[in-house]
């Protein structure tokens, strides 16, 4: 396999073609961004550590049945998957109010939700990634009333695994975000990443936030509690630089 | 009927008790406000074209059926109506792309809407009236699923009769905001009011704005566009002072 030609570079990301139509090698970048871009830094170690988790986490839920686009890893900031057309929607998978839901609804931080809930955003940086309802979502047409159950029940699939898989090693899943792409033939396939740079992480004793919100918020090294992350997820190189 | 004691003073209203505890008597105020209550100011006249607006649209909901908690004027600033106890929602129908869904969508002010469509947002001030999706909503717990279809539905029912009604008089019914609430036997009732304050109208052949957005703007005489509604819908009143 070789790496093509660049195809987009995001904030976090980069994507290169590949010499098969069908894949497309992505890079993690060492770049934390938050707030829309707006607060930034370079923070060594922090590709390595969202590709290991992703790539972890993608293999965990593909040994539940859960299909993805990932294919394999193939450095310690590099890995294959398969190219999709991806669906602007941010899929966002909640169990405990937090950020932008705790704001909205005037929950304080923490309170567990009765219900899981899904909310859906407009992957678009100029409009400031807006809420959608599924009837704005129905007026811009990026996915039908039919697509949309399928997000909104593989997000939930999606949940039932992590939440099971983080509890597991002493973590509550709080909330992520996750991306939907469909291949060549219209399969609507998991895409993107889930690493903390896309979920909330709690210490399930100690409410330590062990994700993206250590750098939002300034609570301290962003490494280290990725590094947390992996290790208990069981990477390997979790604890090396 | 007798006046008594204040129970409530909104921005644009104040809700007085009546000798008579199934209903409330409702003064309009001559406040505009606008932007949450940043911006504000007191329009003489404004009282008046609300109060007969709102009656006369009341009326003519209920000629097609559609029961609200409208009783009777009373004065030229003052009705009657049947308490409620207000369902903390603000449901926006839209019919035309304008204010924060041309915002949210991307879309320019003006564009017709493939469908009708209605949205709710959280009644409360403090959080800056937000938009919620029905799994907010049924979080918040203020409205059941069934109660929602009830108020989705309504909405459009409301909607028919005006677009029609607005359409005959020259103008078009861009969106508009309801208020519901329930009365003692659980019954929901369109409550509050309707009127240039809560409405988007345009002038059909001119697009001129004969709304609030005249006074959120800065582009004229509120009453002077109040009255040319009133006026259009046959208000006796309409060009006096
Ligand atoms: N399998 C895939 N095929 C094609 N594109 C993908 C795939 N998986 C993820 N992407 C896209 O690649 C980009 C990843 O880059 P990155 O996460 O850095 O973007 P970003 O800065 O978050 O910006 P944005 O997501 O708004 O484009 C995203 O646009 C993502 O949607
Ligand atoms: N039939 C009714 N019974 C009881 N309360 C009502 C009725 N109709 C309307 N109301 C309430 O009376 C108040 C009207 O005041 P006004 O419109 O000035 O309020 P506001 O400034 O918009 O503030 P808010 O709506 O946030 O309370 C509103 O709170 C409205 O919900
Ligand atoms: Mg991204
Ligand atoms: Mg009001």
């Amino acid at each position: 396999m070789e790496k093509g030609q660049l195809l987009y570079e995001g904030k976090a990301k980069r994507i290169f073609a590949t010499d098969n139509q069908e894949t497309v090698w992505i890079e993690y970048k060492n770049s934390a961004t938050a707030f829309n871009g707006e607060k930034k830094a370079e923070i060594q170690g922090k590709a390595r550590l969202n590709n290991e988790i992703t790539s972890l986490l993608f293999e965990k839920l593909k040994e539940k049945g859960i299909q993805s686009h990932f294919i394999k890893r193939i450095s310690s900031t590099e890995q294959v998957v398969k190219r999709v057309s991806i669906i602007p929607l941010e899929v966002v998978v909640r169990n405990i109010a937090a950020g932008s839901l705790a704001k909205r609804i005037g929950w304080e931080e923490g309170t567990e939700l009765p219900c899981t809930i899904v909310e859906f955003y407009y992957k678009d940086d100029e409009l400031g990634d807006p809420l959608l309802t599924d009837e704005h979502i129905s007026l811009v047409g990026v996915a039908t009333p039919e697509e949309l159950g399928r997000l909104r029940d593989m997000g939930l699939q999606v949940n039932d695994v992590l939440q099971e898989l983080f509890l597991e090693i002493g973590i509550t899943l709080v909330d992520f975000k996750l991306e939907f792409g469909k291949d060549e033939k219209g399969n609507i396939l998991l895409a993107d990443e889930i690493s903390p740079d896309t979920c909330r992480l709690w210490d399930k004793e100690t409410n330590e936030k062990l994700d993206k919100d250590v750098f939002r918020r300034d609570l301290g090294s962003l490494t280290e509690v990725y590094s947390i992350i992996l290790s208990r997820l069981g990477g390997k190189e979790a604890w090396s630089k």
